[in-house]
C-alpha cells in the first residue's frame, strides 16, 4: 500500500518544483488549490475551475460536516463524484473555521464542541471525528485537527496551543485510513515564535505524514513576520514532502513563500475577490466598481489569456457589477483563478529553468506597475 | 435595401416552421428568446446560452437606458459587442417595463415621464426616444413604443389605450432607421377584446412592419382566454411575416400558442426559475429545495441531454440551493434555457414532419405525469 508520493523533480535555490501523484491524479507543485467550501468553487462550474489549469481543490471539513453532512456526501459516493471534481481533493480539518466561525466553542483535550454559525445545532470535533469526516468526504488529501489560537497571543498561550495541536496530530495520525495514493498532512504551529515553530515541526517529523503545512500564518501578521517565520521553519520541514502553506495569500505573498521553499497553498482571495469587484491583473489588483471603468472599452488585462474575459471590456464588467449582474461574479472569479494558476504556470517554468529569482523580481515589478492610465 | 426576412417553410395546420434572416445571422422558428434583460442572460455565460441552442437573445431598453445608458452602449459599439452576442437581438420598446417597474408615471399623448425603479431619477420615453434607443443599441429587432394597461380593465379604457398604442406605432414606424438585415415589429393590443385586438392588427398591417408582436397577454388572465384572443388575431396579421407573442410563457403555453401560429416566444422563466430552486423537466416544474431531493443521487431529468447537469444528482442541487450558492442559480438557468430549447426544437421537427398535433399531445402527456416516486 503505498501513499501519495511526491517527486522533487529540481530546485533552484529554495524554490521547488515537484509533481505530486496521488489516487485521483497529478498535481504539478509550486500549485494553487482553489478553494470549494462548501463543494463549489463559489460562483465557477468545474469545467471553468478546469480551465484555468486548476489541479487540485480544497473542500471545508466544518462547511461539510453542517451542510450537507459527511455522511451523506459518503452516501453519495464522496465529494469527487458529488462536486464533479475527479481529481484531488484536499479538505482541510475543520480546526481554523470552528474559531473563525462557529459558536460558543469549547475547547478540551479531547475536542472541541460549539455550536453551527448556520442554525445554532450543536456539534463536536476533535482529532478522531475530523479524520472520520475527512474519509468519508473521500479526500485525497486528509489534514490533520489542529487548534488555530488567535494572533497576537502570548507565548505561553501559543506554546499550549501548539502543544495541544501535536497531541492532536499524533491522534489524527493513528485515526488516519492509508489507502494507495492518498495521504494526512501535519501542521506545524507556534504563531510567529521560531522556538515554538520549530518544536512543532520536529514533532510532526517524529510522527511521519505524507506532507506537511504551515498553518496559523497570514492572520493579520505583517508579510515579513510571515517570511521569516518561513524562512526558520520551511528548512526543518521533511525536503522529501510537500510544503502546504495554508491560506496564503496575495501573488506577492506566494512569490515570497515559493522563494522559501513552499510547494502548496489555498486561499479564498481570488474567489472573494471575484465577488466584491477585485480582479487581479498583471499590473496589480483593479476595483471594477470604480466610474473610471464606465465607459473603458479596454480588455481588464492586456497581458492575461484568461478565455473568460476574452472580448470583455472593462465597461461592461463595470456595469455588471453596478447591476449585481451574477455574470459580475463568475467572469471575476474566473480570471482571477486563471491569474492565480498562470502566476502559478510562470513559477514552475522559471524554477525548471533555473531563473526563479529573474521571475521573481519581474513578477514584483509587474505587480507593483499600477493600473493603466484612465481614458 | 431589404429588410431582416421571413421564409415561411412549412405549416402543419396552423404550426409554421420559419426562417428569420437578419443583419446578425438566422433563427429558426418556432423560437425562444432567452431574456437577456440588462445585457446579461442572468446567472449565464453567452457560451453556455450558444450550447442550448439559443439563437436570438432579449435586450430591455428600459433597463439599457437607466444602465449603462443607450449612448454609452452605442459608443461602445453596441449591445452585441457589448454583451458579446453577435447574433440577433431583439429589445422590447420599454413600454411594458414602464408600467411595471417605474414609478410616478404620467401618460400623456407625447409619452411617457417616470422615475427609475433604481435611484428615482426623472426619465422620458415616447416612440422617438424608444426607437432612437433601439438603434443606439444596435437591435436587430427593434419594437414599436406601445402603452401596457393593467387587466382587468373597462373596455373603453382598454380601447383608449390600444388606440393611444397604434398612434404611437404609427410614430415608431416613421422613427425607425431601416438597414439591411434590421427589422421593426408592431404590437396588437386590446386586451381580451376580440373586436379591439382586430382593430389593432389591422391598424398595424395598414402601416406595415417586418414582423408582428401580440402583446399584453400573459398577464394575469387564464390560459384559455389568452389561446382565445391567439385564436382570433393571429389569423390576422400578415401571414408572410413573423408572429411573435410577448413575455410566454410555461411549456404548455407555446405548445398552445405554437398550435395557433405564433412564430416567436420570449419569458422569464426559465431563468427567474432558475434562480428560485424551479427547474422545468419532461415530467414539469420540479422545487429543488425541496429535502426530498437531499439524498437523491438521480438525476435532475433523466430524458434531458443538458450538458450543464451531466452528472449531477439532485442531492448536489438541492445542496448548493440550500447553501445559497452561485452555482446552484447557473446550474439550473443553464438547464432550463436548455430545456426550452430542447422543446422549441422538438416542435419544429414535428412541424417540418407533420406531425405537430401528435407531438403536441406526447409532449402535453410526458409534462402531466409528476415527478418520478421519491427515494
Amino acid at each position: 500500500m503505498t501513499a501519495l508520493s511526491f517527486d522533487l523533480l529540481n530546485t533552484d535555490g529554495r524554490a521547488r518544483r515537484g509533481r505530486l501523484t496521488t489516487a485521483h491524479g497529478t498535481v504539478e507543485t509550486p500549485t494553487f488549490m482553489a478553494v470549494g467550501t462548501a463543494a463549489t468553487v463559489k460562483a465557477m462550474t468545474m469545467d471553468a475551475v478546469r480551465a484555468t489549469g486548476t489541479q487540485i481543490v480544497l473542500g471545508n471539513t466544518y462547511h461539510l460536516m453542517l451542510r450537507p453532512s459527511a455522511e451523506r456526501i459518503a452516501k453519495l459516493g464522496g465529494l469527487h463524484k458529488f462536486m464533479l471534481w475527479p481529481g484531488p481533493i484536499l479538505t482541510d480539518s475543520g480546526g481554523f473555521q470552528v474559531m473563525s466561525l462557529s459558536k460558543l466553542r469549547k475547547i478540551t483535550e479531547k475536542g472541541v464542541t460549539f455550536r453551527s454559525h448556520i442554525d445554532g445545532a450543536a456539534y463536536e470535533l476533535n482529532p478522531e471525528r475530523s479524520t472520520e469526516i475527512q474519509h468519508l468526504l473521500d479526500a485525497t488529501i486528509t489534514m490533520a485537527f489542529d487548534e488555530c489560537p488567535k494572533l497576537p497571543a502570548d507565548k505561553a498561550l501559543i506554546e499550549k496551543s501548539m502543544e495541544l495541536s501535536m497531541r492532536w496530530a499524533t491522534r489524527s495520525r493513528a485515526a488516519f485510513k492509508a489507502r494507495p495514493g492518498y495521504g494526512q498532512f501535519g501542521i506545524v504551529q507556534g504563531g510567529t515564535e521560531i522556538d515554538l515553530r520549530l518544536r512543532s515541526a520536529a514533532a510532526l517529523t517524529q510522527i511521519g505524514f505524507e506532507g506537511y503545512a504551515v498553518g496559523g500564518l497570514a492572520v493579520g501578521e505583517p508579510q515579513e513576520q510571515m517570511f521569516a517565520v518561513l524562512d526558520e521553519t520551511v528548512p526543518a520541514l521533511p525536503a522529501d514532502k510537500p510544503h502546504y502553506l495554508m491560506g496564503v495569500g496575495t501573488p506577492e505573498d506566494i512569490i515570497g513563500a515559493v522563494e522559501r521553499g513552499i510547494d502548496m497553498f489555498d486561499c479564498v482571495l481570488p474567489t472573494r475577490s471575484g465577488r466584491t469587484a477585485q480582479a487581479f491583473t498583471s499590473r496589480g489588483t483593479i476595483n471594477l466598481r470604480n466610474a473610471r471603468h464606465q465607459d473603458d472599452h479596454r480588455p481588464l488585462d492586456e497581458e492575461c489569456a484568461c478565455p473568460a474575459l476574452a472580448g470583455v471590456t472593462r465597461a461592461y464588467l463595470h456595469h455588471l457589477i453596478r447591476c449585481e449582474e451574477i455574470l459580475g461574479p463568475m467572469l471575476l472569479t474566473w480570471h482571477n483563478i486563471y491569474f492565480y494558476q498562470n502566476l502559478m504556470r510562470r513559477l514552475r517554468g522559471a524554477i525548471e529553468q533555473g531563473r526563479f529569482v529573474d521571475e521573481a523580481a519581474t513578477l514584483r515589478a509587474e505587480l507593483a506597475r499600477g493600473d493603466i492610465a484612465p481614458l
